[in-house]
């Protein structure tokens, strides 16, 4: 059988998986924390552990098992063609030869592509936007994300810097974002501002058991606490994910209305918050977007929590592979 | 010789241009007012009829020139596969089957797009963003459309509604537009709200030579009107000027943000404002948008004004025939 390894480096885990060829399953996975405060070479030397690691469970799986090269998915802006991270604010990596390395080091073909744009392929290959032609894909997490497929191919743009759906204004007048404009999605919607939304709401007086999930220490509340206090029926924290969906159903509604997409995969931890965020979501976008771009796309959670970038990694390497 | 028949059915005006099969130039054209309140069979005649016209002038300046076909740019929403104009409210058509009435009317075979489609294409193919691979067109008059040219093909979506640029959110809480809803990037800089955030100041009591062009009738001011004020070096219009410029300054960075592309080509009347309006602009979206995408992209005014959608009919006629 024929392996592809998906490697995907993210600011808080390092994720490799083996991933067959045709996208069928994973055989052998290992992660770890990112743990970047150690340094570059630190984390590509326990990278290269955990792709030495699940390159020989696979061969104990899979004793014939033949690995094609591998995948690289990384957080950017990246230049995909030469291979090197640009600047990874995160990692603290600049003009890093990502590809080569793991070239050398493994001694494996690889490719490099955007993490989010590996996401949103692994989502497309064999997950909830499996089959459409026109695909977009929002990864919420730290940052907003995002990747476009576009006539049934990843879309990089002229510089490879499209998707960054998270910077899109909202709101012209809006919230400072950390890229340093206003009234980005991201600075609404990220994880982070999610909890920052309900903090500051809990100070101007708002009552609610959020501060009581955390002993009373709001810097302790996170994008997670608010779900669970929604499905708990907090109100606070209900109107808090409420709001989310509505500031993500502006974002989405501008891409139906100028991608006209099949469908859109909503991935992430914010998946967690369930009906609460993706039925007022999808009535917000009902209400923004034009009826033909409403009916013709479906506004659904991402089937492959936590194993999206790794497919899509693997996904990456399959297509660059095939165009060379 | 061979040629292409464009014809551009705008709200305004109907043109119809005899094009060189290789974009060269166009060698005899006919327009008149759309007069769209004389109803529809009325205009197909008058449309018709220029067509018939503009074929013969075409075998007159050239005699053994071929008819290649006709390319039809309308107001959408279309269905271009099936030729049909599902419905455009300012020409009061309903699935009307405008590809099939045009080839029976003039025994050619005809394509049909969207107008602003055509407009990108034009100016893709002969104009302003020739030989990019990824590049978005922004027409602005009556409203705001806009179309994609993205790794060098006319992106038309799931369901024909792509590029739908006039219709995105920028101000989530924002002005009320005419699609229903609130803070659209049209409604704040088509004309017709370019001119009316004029009037408003005005009428809030803002001092402006604008009254004395139009002998005090503030409804007799377009956004031309506020243009010819603006290089006359009236305060209130170049003010007027400078906002329009940011409100396309955010629209424009979005799209910088998500596609990446090579050019943005901004066409209709607002490129009258020239410098007053092109340097802040450039200005907003750089403050936007991420650096690679702005480093990556050109903004610019259209090339072929008045005649970027025929040409962009033409060339539609010219990509279906060679899919088909």
């Amino acid at each position: 059988m024929r392996f592809v390894l998906g490697i995907d480096i993210g600011g808080t885990n390092l994720v490799v998986g083996s991933v067959a060829e045709d996208g069928s399953s994973i055989v052998a996975t290992a992660s770890e924390p990112t743990q970047a405060e150690a340094g570059t070479k630190d984390v590509l030397e326990r990278l290269v552990g955990l792709a030495e690691r699940t390159i020989a469970a696979t061969r104990r799986e899979s004793p014939d098992a033949e690995i094609l090269g591998v995948g690289v998915g990384a957080p950017g802006p990246l230049d995909t063609r030469r291979g090197i991270v640009l600047l990874t604010p995160n990692l603290g990596w600049v003009n890093l030869p990502l590809r080569q390395i793991i070239h050398d080091r493994l001694g494996l073909a690889a490719a490099l592509d955007n993490d989010a744009n590996c996401a949103v392929l692994g989502e497309w290959w064999v997950g909830a936007a499996r089959g459409a032609r026109q695909a977009i894909g929002i990864t919420i997490g730290t940052g907003i994300g995002g990747g476009l497929i576009l006539d049934g191919k990843l879309y990089h743009g002229a510089s490879d810097v499209a998707g960054e759906i998270g910077h899109t204004t909202i709101d012209t007048e809006g919230r400072r974002c950390k890229c340093g404009n206003y009234g980005c999605l991201e600075a609404y919607a990220s994880g982070p501002n999610i909890a920052l939304r309900a903090v500051e709401e809990i100070e101007a007086g708002a009552v609610s058991r959020l501060p009581s999930l955390v002993n009373g220490d709001l810097r302790r509340i996170t994008a997670q606490t608010v779900y669970q206090a929604a499905q708990d029926g907090d109100e606070l924290a209900l109107e808090v994910v409420n709001d989310t969906a509505k500031f993500l159903g502006v974002g989405i509604g501008n891409l139906l209305n100028v991608f006209n997409p099949e469908v859109v995969v909503v991935c992430g931890g914010v998946t967690a918050a369930g009906d609460h965020l993706f039925v007022p979501l999808r009535r917000e976008v009902a209400r923004r977007a034009f009826k033909p771009a409403v009916a013709a796309c479906r506004i659904v959670p991402g089937a492959l929590a936590g194993t999206a970038g790794v497919y899509g990694a693997a996904k990456a390497f399959l297509d660059q592979t095939a165009r060379a």
